[in-house]
């Protein structure tokens, strides 16, 4: 695949906005091969996705950002803009289930996740084997109520000594500060429900208790609220009488990497919006 | 089909319930068609269902259950006998939407339903036309919170008198007050969300605003605490960012309608166990 | 809703698309209210999907076309313009299976099909109760191998003389001719399997047979290969080794009658675009 | 979980079979903890899985085969007798792709498998180092149309020599001979496709040839007739037109992994039952 560049923007809607956004890669050369958009009538928002290749594009790339901000800034939009040629640098925090962190690894080396994971973090030393069989920087840090704060602050100098631009709860039974999440707020978390259903604690014996039928996983931003941000991915399963809690935690375990995977691939090609407490998906 | 006989039972487990249940069944000549069982182990409890061909079965049908009934009494058991060529008698309770009250009349007229429909109570007008185009009794019930208790008991005397043994729930937006529950246990309602979640009003618009990716129907057994009685089905269905309210109204009224319809055939085939607060499904 | 033009626009890929066509909408004062876009690299084309508003929109209606066209023909494009205050007139076409029929019958009545249905079509007089029913004009046209030619140039003079703009098979029992199909293309046929599987006749008593694990449902426009055009919209459900034939039969109906009223309203939103063999849907 | 007993038996249908079969266990001190049964009419087939508790039965393993062939033999069953305290040894066969061969060792890893996988078979070498990695025996037998005969042989040698009950094919690009079939009937294959659609080669590009919205994979014991044999397990996941065959194939191997390990998973824990060309899945 040839570089790209992908803008996603949201703003205010008014008319003319796909013209406006559209001419300015026309007028540079640049030729569309994805666009995508979504307009929220109640919230009188536009949201789009367009992404273009590079190759014979006139703008350099370290001007793209500056040219397009010109036509945002009267517009009130809030925009990111990504190369697809710049790989971004993700965490891969864990406690002691391996499942989701196997799975991401294995994805990354099959090239599916445009990603490096240079860290992985753990509150347990159980999952350093792993990360020393993919070489990667392993780094323990277990958490006590006490040394919370601190601990974060090692966390967040790591994350800035690795550059890293995204931070994926792989089955990391922690939670993250208020304070940890201004700092550092791309964040995404798997929960092992169908969220709503089952926020907080345990929520395979909640839902064998419950008498469901169907079993799911949540893949959500962080936010403060536990279990509360905006959702990207969920999937289900059929679970029945016959299935005990140790049946959903192992059906369980299998959706919970597939939505994690999906979600975070999502990500990574830039095809997430956030907006309020929602997720625009350009799939 | 020749006509058939089905035990449903729940005990305390031991050994040799399978064999003392199939002994009954071979020694007086009846061959069995299906046996399905489940032990709860936490619960200490042995449910089976056994469904065998009246043809060759020495006992007369209205000794039966007196003759099961002393096997069943030393092991403490629960158990229930129908007889497939006695059709139960539903009555469909609607208020203004017509969706599930018409896919469940057509399954009955398709023969997809062994019941019998002779009532339709509604606590509005709106749909006596449909009742009417079908041929079926139609008792319009308005309920308000002074005239509740009055109309509960009319509800129950009509159920007396159209000798119905089981009510559903086709989208009758009433609650059902506990004292007439326990007057008429054998409920099926639909809900409109993926229970746990959105139990309660408005699921839909409290879907919609928690942004999720997947929406769900669940049909239950109704108890006196709302939305909280043994689920007997569930299913979901994708919705994306693109879908308003509107939407998720619209593409749940299919999986209502589905899921519902599920329900009453499991019942009405003497599938459904209920156990706590929990169901077997011997599907 | 407010009334809109839809413009579904195919053509060979090329730089600046998006913009022109966003340009054409915004320079007469147009607000793009879905703009979606798929470009098939290997086949060389760009195929979109705009909406906007007509208020406020300077040109008239029957000046839209003329002024695309003017756009379009240097392009080499192939366009189709829609507007959705003129409602879609279809005819639906039966045997004597009423379950799809009756599904989309109320469908239409729930506002969820923007179309008029003013004529059924059967080879068999079964179903005419059931347009008397809903008050839609019924024609029975019998066919045989001998008769078939005389009676489609019949089905074709009540296309037109009903002004019918899609034919939708729902479970129509025949086969139509290639002739036929050359002069109405329109035709959206429910098929009960998931194809290519179980092609042709018989699909649940051969998926019974060779013992899958899941069956399907599948709507495709028709076109003279029979069970191979465009496939619009498939679905599925889990069997066991309990189902029989019959249960394929009952569990099939459902999905069909889902698929299909899917695929129609995909039709009648102008969200379906054909290219070769294939469809782009732009749900 | 303490050691259980489990038998599987098909036979010709007659009235007190499970009567039969439950008393022979209680007789001898039983008490069973899974019991199902299937009638196949059409086919006046009975088929039926018991499993049961070896603490406190009566018979000590050696013996219970005979005392059960002695109930067995006049009703001309067929049947087969697993003891869970007896792990089965599994070899892997693959050729290029790993992500069926890494997801099977995860869980076997997990405790998800009760298998020993003492063997890896390939006609490649590319996937030796994941052998090495998890400490299995890895045997590289290149095929050629030429040496395909004696390096079945081999195969067949290696199989015998590491006690091997069951060969799964992960991804094994090669098809195996009838003459290899005969000798070693117990093979569970994983076809990427939805079978009967697509079976042979390239399912994916043609799967997107076709247009299809769904694609899916199948787990099957294979014969001697290629994609032909019983299905145990299917699924399928939705695809768009956005989707190109590197995403189909993507998205395939999503799917390839998860059935083909609960195809496992059902056969190690002895609950599927071939007859014909069908299976009966005691799940």
């Amino acid at each position: 695949m040839p570089p790209t560049a992908t803008l996603l923007v949201s703003c205010p809607d008014q008319p003319g906005l796909v013209a406006k956004f559209a001419n300015f890669i026309y007028a540079n050369g640049g030729n569309i091969i994805h666009a995508d958009q979504h307009t929220d009538f109640s919230a009188g928002l536009f949201l789009t996705r367009i992404e273009w290749q590079l190759d014979g594009f006139n703008l350099p790339k370290d001007i793209i950002g500056a040219a397009f901000g010109a036509i945002a800034q009267p517009l009130n939009a809030q925009w990111q803009l990504h190369f697809s040629d710049e790989v971004p640098r993700i965490a891969l925090w864990v406690s002691k289930q391996d499942h989701c962190l196997l799975d991401l690894m294995w994805r990354q080396q099959a090239g599916e996740l445009r990603a490096e994971i240079p860290l992985i973090l753990s509150n347990h030393e159980k999952l350093g084997a792993i990360a020393q069989q993919f070489n990667i920087d392993f780094h323990h840090i277990p958490i006590t109520p006490d040394t919370k704060p601190q601990q974060e602050a090692q966390q967040l100098q790591l994350l800035q000594d690795y550059n890293i631009s995204l931070v994926v709860l792989a089955k990391y039974m922690q939670v993250l500060s208020a304070d940890f999440i201004q700092q550092f707020p791309t964040v995404i978390n798997i929960h092992h429900s169908f969220l709503p259903a089952f926020a907080g604690a345990n929520p395979y014996q909640r839902a064998y208790e419950r008498g469901v039928k169907i079993i799911g996983a949540t893949a959500h931003y962080v936010t403060q609220d536990l279990d509360q941000g905006p959702i990207i991915e969920q999937d289900v399963v059929r679970v029945s009488h016959r299935d005990q809690v140790p049946d959903l935690i192992r059906k369980g375990k299998d959706l919970e990497r597939m939505v994690l995977a999906r979600a975070v691939r999502l990500h990574l090609h830039n095809r997430v919006l956030v907006y309020g407490n929602r997720t625009v998906v350009f799939a």
